[in-house]
């Protein structure tokens, strides 16, 4: 975790410098209208942008608020360059808000973790091999036959299992439980809390109870991946789990055991996703969604929030309600419902009466 | 973490005492009947009392157990003081169960954490503050430039990032992580495990991939919030996430990126609420529902378990169902469903005869 | 967490051992086809088998994996001996998944818990007392007064409360967090990061705000109980929170306070049930599904992905759906609302001709 606070520090961590409308317009690769000379020390929405911040308006809902807004630099979308503002300068770019990563560096340290040697409380186990510039903080716990790549940072209180491998660069925030022999790729960033490679959740009835069944599949996280804090990840049973490179899963979702995810899917928060399902490449699916087990979701499909997918969604089609059907189908559910509120009397009476 | 327990430690813990019925009614301001010098040592729901615990009789629906329980001392509502029951002593009170509230810490020690000073390795980052009476237990590990306020209690395991800041009288339950720069108020109740103030969940398209958005922006949690376990709380992308004074949030709950949420909310368990929501002041949110991101959920709102929320909610309004719509429409839609089913056929017969 | 693992470690671990068809037909009991002398090393499904590989065929879907299966060992149910397959042997079984687990172990070693003595940096609380061969790994934190029975395994970070009780042969895996006074049977399996007896959610409206109820009812976790990574069970307010004998609770799921559940229950990833929910013996509950509080679910019942239950479902029954209802309800009116998009506006237009 980098950097000491003041008692001053402004949002986004102190440390904050400045740029002038010149620089950020060359940096955005963007158009100057206006004194180039203006400075700001920071970035805000347009109503709570201060004469200090630079602000942005990437869309018409909001150009009452970028008249009123105190922000002295302005990044403002090409079919809105008409707005009006008090800005000092305005800088025209295709896509503001993308246009704002570029800046972001530049006048703010984002929080990350700090990766400084290992801490003399860092456990390591017997046969655990480190990369270069590996980082343990404070109450980490590596495994016996672990292996962290080079500059791989675990911060405190992580537990690392045995026979654990974990790709350079990745980083493991406060707290996170890998399984033993649970596989990380390279520049994987897990968030606090989440635990990979767990037990899946499989029993077999047996006198009167439930038999667990052992699960030795593997669970294997590719490069690029991020998972959310508090996720929970299980590794199959015979076969493995399997999370494709690059894909991103939020916060609290859970994936079961056997399940392969593709690559670049973006998993929000809350989703679960119950065993053996398959899901292609480009796959989203919304927050709470919920996936039946041995379903398959083709590449580039998309499923709604709250979703309940009890059947396969084929590739590039959007789902969404409960039990899920293709989105248009969904919502032509919904209002034939609403219609048939007002009417549902008279329709009785119109049956009662044949 | 408090007071050694021994073998026959009653419900509640041990350190049990003696309550008279007198004693009681004084406490309550209830008014007292039968036998004041009757003795109580715990409170138990009617059909689990004993002849040594203090029961209550609230609601018409449970007569026949008031009439069938061992317990020798009732708090009853007034509209139930004819009740039958073998009770040696009544006590008419408005509220019985809130009544309770001040009897539970006559006779009984809850849970709570200990507070008893530094732990030797609790590890404390360079140029952290700790204000007077601050408890650190084993193996917490608080951060660079933090800063503690008085009293402020911090469980075993907990990871406070740097540039924390927690208020007075705060509690981190055991394996809290709170990440760097999170602001926590005064009074702020964190239970275990809970996750505050992580990388919110953006990308930008990038090459074929997701690129990822840093987050720059605070986390603030106001005072008198309490905060479930296993919740997680993403801080803001530029702008700022957060939540108001004395809202209190269950387990296993999600906030994304620059929610706010205003005063006094509660906050049921497995509750997701998307980016950028703002939920108004004394908003109430039953378990398992959704919030979409981007909407305005009004003061006094209310919204149903498991409500999936797509659009606003205006204030005051009770919304339910998925997709969530003004609760008395909700009913009324599931209703005509239902009747839909027994109908569905003749209908079809007659549109065909048309 | 057991065995250090070598670079070329396959699924499940190092220390596979090899198996003959002759062998696995007398281990399973089943009836030898082919050559005896088949040997495998491992097991896999039918399309990711080598020729190194055991697999089965349990279901006639698969008809045409067995037939391009590389697995020189299959288990086949009774229906399906005539499938076509390259196999060497083949070994007829009634039920083949079940027959797999005797095997596993021959063939496996499975991640577990390591047990290995009390670690230097373990803590133990003041009067805290430990059963034979208990195992404390790195910074495990017992409290005071806490009771680990025989063989109990705490892995490392996990905090155990002060008065807690864990019976023999129990294992907690890492950080797991037991509040005060929690009780857990024997053999009781609880995953990394679930957090139990926490304080409930409860208040009640004091001057504009939420007072907090005090909770001192316990959480009483029954023999062979399992709990899966990140779920919460918070303590009983009065009364007690307590989860039947045998009963399996999967990841991300929350139990409320005061809830009982029976024996013999399967619970599934990230399942809420609100407080003083009552649930009898041998329920299902299927992932995401919702229980209102205060409900009773009867002995055997069923409960499908993502319901929502706001009333009591009867014992042996299956209920669905959004608010749900008896399964074969929740299909049927599925069904008619899809029958009615079609039917909708003549519906109207013949109601208006009336």
């Amino acid at each position: 975790m980098t950097g000491p606070a003041t008692d001053n520090a402004p949002a986004g961590g102190e440390g904050a410098r400045s740029l002038t409308a010149d620089a950020i317009a060359r940096i955005v690769r963007g158009k100057l209208e206006g004194d180039g000379a203006a400075v700001v020390t920071g970035i805000a929405p347009l109503d709570r942008a201060t004469e200090m911040d630079l602000s942005f308006l990437a869309s018409g809902k909001y150009t009452d608020a970028a008249a009123a807004s105190r922000a002295p630099v302005l990044l403002v979308a090409p079919d809105l360059m008409e707005a009006h503002s008090r800005a000092r300068a305005r800088i025209v770019v295709d896509r503001p808000q993308e246009a704002l990563l570029a800046l972001i560096p530049r006048l703010y340290d984002a929080p990350r973790p700090e990766g400084a040697g290992i801490h003399p409380t860092a456990r390591i186990g017997r046969g655990a091999r480190l990369g270069k510039d590996v980082s343990l903080a404070a109450y980490a716990v590596i495994g016996d036959g672990a292996v962290l790549g080079d500059g791989v940072i675990v911060e405190a209180g992580v537990v690392v299992g045995n026979g654990v491998r974990v790709g350079a660069g990745s980083v493991l925030w406060p707290a996170v439980v890998l399984y033993p022999r649970t596989t990380l790729g390279e520049r994987v960033l897990v968030h606090a809390g989440a635990r990979i490679g767990c037990d899946g959740f499989g029993y077999v009835p047996d006198q009167g109870g439930h038999r667990k069944i052992p699960h030795v599949g593997r669970c294997i996280i590719e490069d690029d991946v991020e998972i959310g804090a508090n996720s929970t990840i299980d590794r199959g049973s015979i076969d493995d789990t399997v999370i494709g490179a690059g894909t991103k899963i939020d916060n609290l979702v859970h994936i079961a055991h056997n399940v392969r995810i593709g690559r670049l899917c973006v998993i929000m928060a809350q989703v679960g996703i119950a065993g053996s399902a398959r899901i292609g490449d480009g796959v989203v699916i919304a927050g709470e969604g919920g996936l039946a087990g041995h379903l398959m979701i083709g590449d580039r499909a998309r499923v709604g929030g709250q979703a309940g997918v009890f059947g396969d969604v084929p590739p590039g089609e959007t789902w969404s309600g409960y039990p899920a059907r293709p989105h248009r189908q969904s919502l032509r559910a919904s209002a034939a419902l609403l219609r048939l509120v007002d009417i549902i009397k008279k329709l009785e009476r119109l049956v009662d009466r044949e």
